[in-house]
Order: structure tokens, then sequence, then C-alpha cells
């Protein structure tokens, strides 16, 4: 489970490098980067600055409340590439902090995220809600780029591999 | 990580039932369903039809390399909604198959899947490259049908949760 918050710190990463893409191709093409945040797939689903938002929201709650932390609060005001990213480092840095040791006990902590009607048993929460939220937003913030014409492909996503030969 | 293999299956009936309503959506709007099942967010990237065969071959992939099994092989060739929704079911299956205790020793079993011109640690393989591809297919699949204006919403994609009160 450890390894799977980690790939968040990792997916994060990756996240803050399509926003440097997303950037570069609006430069490039002669026009403001805020076109592509306020980007959508349908209507009357979010933008991707929101979508950006969503998976830092999810990967600092689930880390949070999974260590038996209270889970932070963030106002979601970002309104440009550069303040998303510091965003997304600032979610990485809190992630980090929280130690493996922590999480001890996850499996079977009772977990009731904030605003939430309901509680879950850790394990059930993190499984069937936090991971598949997490890449929900993550995967939907790539597709809006590439929807756009950003030139980013499933490389630029699944990122480095560590192959051992 | 066999919770994460259980919720492998999880997405896969939900992705079934996702494809229902693309039927629905079809019929009631007078087109033919395989318009859905061609549309793609961007000309180059894959189409309905290759994301859904995507989630199952990543899958059966997984659950297959991780228990030391060969992994099964499809020819991909679905054409229909209904083709997609037996292969789904194939696809379930196998992955049910498999009982937990093959799993036995999979983070540090070497993985090599066919075709692939290096080697993982399989802990490596799950969390870096299996996990995110499944949801990579499975969100791009959900994220065609929405942008197409097929009636779904985040909770078809999360599906029922277990709550405990």
């Amino acid at each position: 489970m450890y390894a799977q918050i980690t790939q968040f710190t990792k997916m994060l990463h990756t996240l803050s490098r399509l926003l440097d893409k997303a950037q570069a191709h609006a430069n490039a093409n002669g026009f403001e980067a805020e076109v592509l945040l306020n980007a959508r797939l349908a209507p009357d689903m979010l933008p991707l600055t929101s979508q950006v938002q969503w998976v830092c929201d999810t990967a600092s709650l689930a880390t949070a409340v999974l260590a038996g932390r209270q889970p932070p609060v963030s106002a979601n005001s970002e309104k440009t590439i550069s303040e998303l990213k510091v965003r997304i480092d600032e979610t990485i840095g809190y992630i980090s902090s929280i130690n493996e040791g922590e999480f001890a006990g996850w499996e079977d902590r009772i977990v009731a995220p904030p605003g939430w009607s309901g509680a879950f048993r850790g394990k059930d929460y993190f499984y069937q809600h936090a991971v598949p939220n997490f890449y929900f937003h993550m995967v939907t913030a790539y597709a809006i780029l590439r929807h756009k014409g950003v030139k980013i492909g499933k490389l630029d996503y699944i990122g480095q591999l560590p192959f051992l030969r």
C-alpha cells in the first residue's frame, strides 16, 4: 500500500510536467494557457483547473486519513499554471512528510473523511475510492490536454519505469 | 494487493454497465451504438472499442504474470457492444479463476510481460504500470462516453461503496 502512496507522488510529478507541456503548447500557438485550464470534455464536467485540484485533494486526503491525521484543507483558489504547480509541489511535500510507519493498521482503520456522510474500513476506502478517484482526475486532466491538441502521449503519463534489464 | 485485483473486477463490472448506458443512449437517440465505439477524444487516440480491450488486457495480463501464469492472448476482434460485454465477462472469469494464494511472492517476482523489452520487480510493475494503465483506459472509456453525451456521472464510475454506517 505504501508503494501506492509513493505512486501518488510519482503521478503528481507527472502532472506538473504535463502542465509545463500545456504552457509550452499555449506559448507556441499564441494563446493564453488559461484557455486550457478552463477547458472541459463536456459542458457539465469540471475544467482542467478543478481536475488538478481534485488530484491533489484526493492524494492528500487519502494519505492523511489513512495515517490517522487531520486532512489538510485547501481553498482551491489556483488560477494559473504556476499556482497549480505550487499546489502540486505542496501536495507532494505533504505526502512526503508522512512516514510509512504512520500508516500502521491502515487496512482496518475506520475512516470518515470530512464532509462525507459515511465511514469506511481503510482498505475499502483506499482501493474502492481513493485510488480510482485519484486516477479519474489524473486521466481526465491528461485527456483534456490531449483533446485540446497538446503534444503528449502515453509515455508522458506512465513516466519512467524501473526496468531491471 | 489482492484488494486491487478484486477492484479490477469491480471496475470491469462498472465498464460493462457503462456500455449498457451507451447502448441505451444510442437507442434513445436513433443512432447505431458503433458510432460511440468508434469515437475518440483526439484523432491519434484509440477509439472506445480499443480502450475497452486495453482495460481487459491490462487486468488479465497483470493478474497472470503476478500469479506466475502464462498470460491469456486475445485477438481483440470485438466489433459490437455485445461482443465487448462478452470480452469483459471473460476477463472477469479469468481473474476470478486465480486464487489469492497464487500471488504469493508477487512483490519480488521478476515479471517480463510478453512483447516487452524489459523486466520488472512485480511490485514496481503492478503499481507503476498495471494499475495506472488499467485506470488510464478505464477513465478514457468513461471520458469518451461522457464527451459524446451519454448520461453518466462520477457515481457510475465509482460504483457502490461499502459504507459501515
